[in-house]
C-alpha cells in the first residue's frame, strides 16, 4: 500500500502535463493530496477535472508495482537533489517547477549517479563531427567517473549514450514519454539496453507519448538533475538551446563545443560562447574543471556556512575526488586513481567517513548523499 | 634637408633594435637628437656606441629620398595614432614602447588606412581550414571598408593578404625586416605587389634582416596600429599569441576564430576564448561589431569630454559609418551604402564636415584624421 501523497503525485503525473506551473504551484501550496482533490473538483478548470476523472486510479497504482518500473517522489533516497533548484527557477516557455514525481526504469540509483553528472545535448541533425565529439566526450567523462545524461533522440543524444555505453557507463536517458515507450522507434534497441543496464527517467506515466510541450518540460529535468550541460552542436532553432536556458536558470555551468565557422550545426554553440552564456570546452578535462567546482558547491554545508570539504587535506580531497560515481569501489582502486598509497587512502577514507562525506562497507566505498529526507 | 629630430630617429632605427625599452625611454625623456648624441658617447654602453658609430649617416639620409621608400615619425600626417598606446603599455618579452619611426614602401596612406583596420594573424603552419578563413575574413572585411593588417609569413599572414588583395585591398604588411628585403624569399612576388599597390611597413631600416627579437618587436606594431586583432589559428607556442598579448596590452579587442576540437592548430584560439581573453568571431559582421565600438572610441574628443559623434543624428551617423576607409568616395556611393537618399546624404556630409569629422573636395569624401600634429 503506497501512502497518499505518493499516490496523489502518481495520479497527477497521469492527469496533468509535466512542468505545468499552475499544477506545480498548487502542489507546493496545498500539498499533492489536497491538490489532486481540488483538481478533480475543478479548481484548475473543467478540462483538467475531466482528465483527472478519466485516470484509471487502480490501474495506475498497480503500475508502481510492475517489476521493471518504479515511481520516486521528493524526499525519496533516489530523488536527485538538483531538482530542488527548479522550485525557484523562472519558468521558460510556460514550463517550470519541480516535477511531481519521476518514473524510473533500470537498475541504476538515480541520486547516486547525479552526484557527478553532465548532460550532453545537441542537434538531432548533427554532423559526423558533432556525433564524434558527443561520443568521445561521453566516453572520456565516463572514464573519469562522471555519469552522462541525455535524451533519446537521433544525433547528439544517441551518440552520447553510445559513447558512454561503450566505455561501460553510467548513462541516463531522460524521456519526453513513458519509460516503457520507444520513441523514436528506431532506438528501441537502445532503450532496451538502457532499461536493462542503465536508467530511463521520465516525469510522464508509462504509456505516455511525446509532444512538443513534453520535450520542453523534459529539457528542464536534464538541466536541473545534472551538474552542468554541454551543447555539442545546435542550429539557431534547436531544442538544445531550451535545455541551455534551463541550465542557466538553475545556475549550472553551461558549456559549448566549438566547430567549423562554415558549419550551420555550430551556429548556436558559437553564439552562446560569443555572448558569454556558455564556456567553450574541447575535452573532458575542460568539463571536469567546471563541474568539479560545481560538485564542491553542491556538497553538504557544515555549520557556519563552511563547506564540509574546506577542512580536507590535499590527500583527502584527492581520494574523495577519485571515488567513482557509479558504484562502490574498493580502497585499492581508489588509491590507484588518486595516486596515493593504499594505507594513506584508507586513512583518508576513514577521515572522510567521519566527516559524513563517504560511506563504506565490505563491498567498498561510496560518496555519501546529502542524507535521506524521506 | 631633413630636420635634426627626424634625422636622429632615422639613425637610431639603424643602430638600435626596434622596441628596445631603454632606447624608447631615453628618447621619451631627452628627445631623439640628444639621445643619439648620448648613445654615441656611450650612455647605453660601449656596444651601443660602437653600433651607432658604424652607421653610415650620409648614406642613411639618402635612403629617405629613395623613390620607393619614406620615413615617417610621430607627428607626421601619416603616423597612425594607435601607436600612442605603446607609450604606456607594459613591455612584453623585453620589447615595448612607441617606435622611433617607420619605414614605409607603397602608395597607401598609413594613418588613413588604420582608421578602420583589423589585424589578422595566426600560425605559419596553418591548416587549409585556417587559410580559408583568413582569406574569407580578409575579403569580407575589405568589402566592408576595413583595412587588413598582417605580417609577411607563410600560413595565415599570406592567406589574409591574398584574400584582401583579391577583394581589391587595402591590405598592409608589417615586416620584421627592411621594407626592401623579401623574407621569406618565397613571398618576393607578394611583397612586390604590396609595395607597388598597397603598403609595406617596418621600424627596421632598409636592408635589415629578420631575427626572433625583431618578430617580437614587430608584433606590437601590428597590434597597436590596428583597431583589433583576430587570431585565426595558433598552436600553444605561437608568435600569434605574442601579438594577442600586445592587443590586450593596448586595450584593443582580441578576437579568435574557433575550429575543430581535434585540430592542434586551434588549441590556442580555443584557450584564449575559454579564458575570456578573446571574443569568439566567425564572420566579418562579428568583427565589425567589436571594431565599430572601438572606432567610435577613437574618434576625436570634443571639449568637455563628450565625443564629436555624440551629437550626430541617426542619418549622420549612418553616413559617417558608410564612408569607406581606403579612399575618397562620391556622395552617391556613400548614400547607397548608408541606405539614405542622396540629398540627405549630402546634408549629412556637410554637417559632418562642419563638425570636423569628414573632409570633402571635388574627388569625394574622406574621414578626417585627428588633425596633423606636425
Amino acid at each position: 500500500m503506497i501512502n497518499s501523497d505518493r499516490r496523489a503525485r502518481m495520479l497527477l503525473t497521469c492527469a496533468m502535463e509535466g512542468g505545468d506551473p499552475a499544477v506545480t504551484e498548487l502542489v507546493q501550496n496545498i500539498g499533492a493530496e489536497t491538490a489532486w482533490a481540488k483538481i478533480t473538483e475543478g479548481v484548475l478548470g473543467e478540462p483538467a477535472a475531466q482528465r483527472a476523472a478519466a485516470v484509471p486510479t487502480n490501474a495506475v497504482e498497480g503500475l508502481a508495482n510492475a517489476s521493471d518500473m518504479r515511481f520516486v517522489v521528493p524526499g525519496d533516497d533516489e530523488w536527485p537533489s538538483g531538482l530542488d533548484d527548479l522550485r525557484h527557477a523562472e519558468s521558460i516557455q510556460r514550463r517550470g517547477g519541480e516535477p511531481l514525481g519521476l518514473w524510473l526504469r533500470g537498475p541504476s540509483h538515480l541520486a547516486h549517479l547525479m552526484v557527478r553528472s553532465v548532460a550532453i545535448v545537441g542537434s538531432r541533425a548533427a554532423t559526423a563531427y558533432g556525433n564524434g565529439i558527443a561520443a568521445d566526450l561521453a566516453a572520456d567523462l565516463v572514464e573519469r567517473g562522471v555519469t552522462v545524461l541525455s535524451g533519446g533522440a537521433f544525433g547528439i543524444d544517441v551518440a552520447a549514450h553510445r559513447g558512454a555505453l561503450a566505455a561501460g557507463g553510467p548513462t541516463v536517458c531522460v524521456l519526453a514519454n513513458g519509460v516503457d515507450v520507444a520513441y523514436p522507434p528506431g532506438h528501441a534497441g537502445l532503450f532496451e539496453t538502457l532499461g536493462k543496464d542503465q536508467l530511463l527517467v521520465s516525469e510522464l506515466p508509462p504509456g505516455a507519448h511525446p509532444t512538443r510541450v513534453r520535450f520542453l518540460a523534459r529539457n528542464r529535468l536534464i538541466a536541473a538533475m545534472s551538474r552542468g550541460t554541454i551543447v555539442v552542436e545546435a542550429a539557431l532553432r534547436s531544442g538544445a538551446r531550451n535545455t541551455a536556458s534551463w541550465a542557466l536558470a538553475c545556475g549550472r555551468p553551461l558549456m559549448a563545443v566549438p566547430g567549423s565557422v562554415y558549419s550551420r550545426a555550430s551556429t548556436a554553440t558559437h553564439l552562446m560562447i560569443r555572448n558569454g552564456q556558455a564556456v567553450l570546452v574541447t575535452s573532458a578535462p575542460d568539463v571536469l574543471e567546471l563541474i568539479s567546482d560545481m560538485g564542491q558547491a553542491m556538497l553538504p554545508l557544515a555549520q557556519g556556512g563552511t563547506r564540509a570539504t574546506d577542512a580536507l587535506s590535499e590527500t583527502q580531497l584527492a581520494v574523495f575526488e577519485a571515488i567513482p560515481a557509479r558504484r562502490r569501489a574498493p580502497a585499492g582502486e581508489i588509491a590507484l586513481a588518486a595516486n596515493v598509497s593504499v594505507p594513506s587512502c584508507l586513512a583518508a577514507l576513514t577521515a572522510l567517513e567521519s566527516a559524513g562525506l563517504v560511506e563504506g562497507d565490505e563491498r567498498g566505498w561510496l560518496v555519501a548523499l546529502r542524507g535521506s529526507r524521506s
